[in-house]
């Protein structure tokens, strides 16, 4: 593992730069180019079309060749193991469909906005994910009684403010072996697609996406915890620089509601007629069920009628009538999730700009 | 057909932004977020996989019920058709790879740089489509004497610059009636995703994506030039505000390499190891096949060497051997086609940020 390895930097490079109130960088619009928000019409699927699934890479989508790929799984371990992907697939199989979002969604909509991936609203979608469960897997290997954490590793490699790594993050024991962690092989019924992970990623229903290590190439059994840079330095919540920050790892409640009407090109701004309509749209918490979503108009509130929830880590879906009348008018959403936890109306602020659950604001004309 | 019908703007609406040179605004973020670029890593596909072909859509993505669609055929014509999605897969199949990009690729590296998707190079790819060729059909409705025309209607709905109108192109009749004009309803073997235009959309090789109209719902003969938005507003060459404007047709040439070595995440700036590399590309143009693709180091050109060409209507593989010397350098390439055109070293500038097939440059630090 080459974590925190140093790499030579161009002169002059910072480790990064400061969150700003000025316009968008054009670091910020490389990024946008690259990585993909679900645009939220796809809100109506209970599956994401693959290929409407949002998409953050770190460094480049690395390329693997199938018949030369294993999977090794090795370190503190009795045994250790070296699997191909049509060993994989012949292990156990389990079958879940899966909401994650970004941990940096809505991360543009901070002020002072952290410098990253400028994520709106629109970095969460869900597929239905078959793999073999991780736990049969370490059984096989056996972990050695020291064991605190595994380390997955992706064959993504890059820098990222002055670490050279490959992408790796890690789990503790206790939630590597959870019943429903996979190693996810297949997407919505076919093989990975590469920016997806191919041939193997991992899958922690409940956790934001950046635990679900795309292009898995090892897992290690490791007696201290790891300190690589993805889960050390990036990934945390900070009040501010001088805050060690606490893990991110499960997604807060989020409620979004999928855009009535029809846009305008450019300014994006729907314009709705005049008449009853049914606004729709999904929830999500990977804390807990989801137990109340709320649906807005100009600061009104009232409870939406819940779908029968279509599965432990799945978003369910959401329906409020509205009957519009012309005007100008400002529509949200905010979830509670079975733990109490909900959508804040201020955003919570954060170095990194992680976790942003700011309640959703669709601004429609209707005539 | 509703275009050119106005709807209500805001107070105070103007039909557009002027071109700018000061920084990228939030309505080029919200379309950055939702429309997708191909991540140039991509390049090294013949063909890009599905969720990684790169997406412009103008409005929404439309819902459709595939049980109740119907393609109609009709206009100017002596028979009117109306089919259904199994009745078009029955007829005779053809089967594609095409390279398309989007017309404004290129846009965001314009200075001044106009105002609407921010495209850097990315808004290209090449799939495998499979169809039906229009001109059995048009040969089967059978075109009036007097048809100039073929209108193509898609189910996208939406306002723009102050045109409320379903989204549509047309096409001379013997562009319309070329044998490799298809009615697609396959990309890469399986049925359109729906953002691609489940379930039918066209496909014009040779042309840039504006006119390969998704969603497709109708079809329409007509006997006087068709005068929608997208055809006599959008989609022009003009140099200015009082400049008419030539149409924007066929793809300029162009070609790209896929970046060597691995990224910083925030700046992109990539990192090569000394050592002999291939660097390797795509190339394509709509008017011509590719005769000639030249490599540059720091402004010093070589000819790459071309693979055989995949298809008359798919990008074409170059290659070029570099040493990598420590040190920054700026890499880059450019084609020349069959009739001659060849890429520019300063950005074609128009209005609307059309055709800019300026070099690419990869800047690379050699360690």
């Amino acid at each position: 593992m080459k974590a925190r390895q140093a790499v030579p930097q161009s002169p002059g490079a910072a480790p990064g730069p400061e969150p700003t109130t000025g316009p968008l960088t054009f670091e910020e619009l490389q990024l946008a180019a690259r990585n993909r928000g679900m645009p939220l019409e796809a809100l109506r699927y209970d599956l994401t079309p693959t290929g409407l699934h949002h998409l953050l890479v770190h460094f480049d989508i690395p390329w693997i060749d199938r018949a030369a790929w294993r999977l090794r799984v090795g370190g503190n371990v009795r045994n250790q193991l070296v699997l191909g992907l049509d060993e994989l697939r012949r292990r156990p199989r389990r079958t879940l469909a899966v909401t994650f979002e970004c941990a940096g969604n809505g991360r543009a909509r901070l002020s002072p906005r952290p410098i990253s991936q400028p994520w709106l609203n629109e970095a969460v979608s869900t597929a239905e994910w078959t793999g073999t469960p991780l736990v049969g897997l370490l059984e096989e290997a056996g972990l050695g009684p020291e064991t605190v954490e595994l380390v997955f590793t992706g064959a993504d490699h890059g820098v990222e403010k002055g670490y050279e790594h490959d992408y790796g993050r890690s789990l503790s024991v206790a939630e590597a072996t959870r019943a429903d962690v996979l190693l996810a092989y297949e997407m919505n019924g076919r093989l990975l697609e590469p920016q997806h992970g191919f041939p193997l990623r991992l899958l922690i229903p409940g956790w934001y996406g950046m635990t679900h290590v795309k292009w898995l190439s090892r897992i290690d059994a490791v007696t201290a915890p790891f300190d690589g840079y993805q889960q050390r330095v990036a990934y945390l919540y900070r009040r501010d620089a001088a805050d060690p920050g606490e893990p991110v790892t499960r997604m807060q409640p989020r409620a979004l509601l999928l855009p009535p009407g029809f846009p305008d090109f450019l300014t994006r701004q729907r314009t709705v007629d005049a008449g009853a309509v049914l606004v729709r749209g999904r929830a999500w918490s990977g804390y807990g069920a989801i137990a109340r979503v709320e649906f807005g108009v100009d600061g009104q509130w009232v409870d939406a009628s819940l779908d029968p929830p279509a599965g432990p880590f799945a978003w369910r879906a959401w329906s409020a009538p509205w009957d519009p009348r012309p005007g100008h008018h400002v529509l949200s959403c905010r979830a509670t999730d079975a733990t109490g936890r909900c959508q804040p109306t201020e955003a919570p602020w954060n170095v990194q700009g992680m976790g942003n659950n700011l309640v959703q604001e669709v601004e429609v004309t209707v005539r």
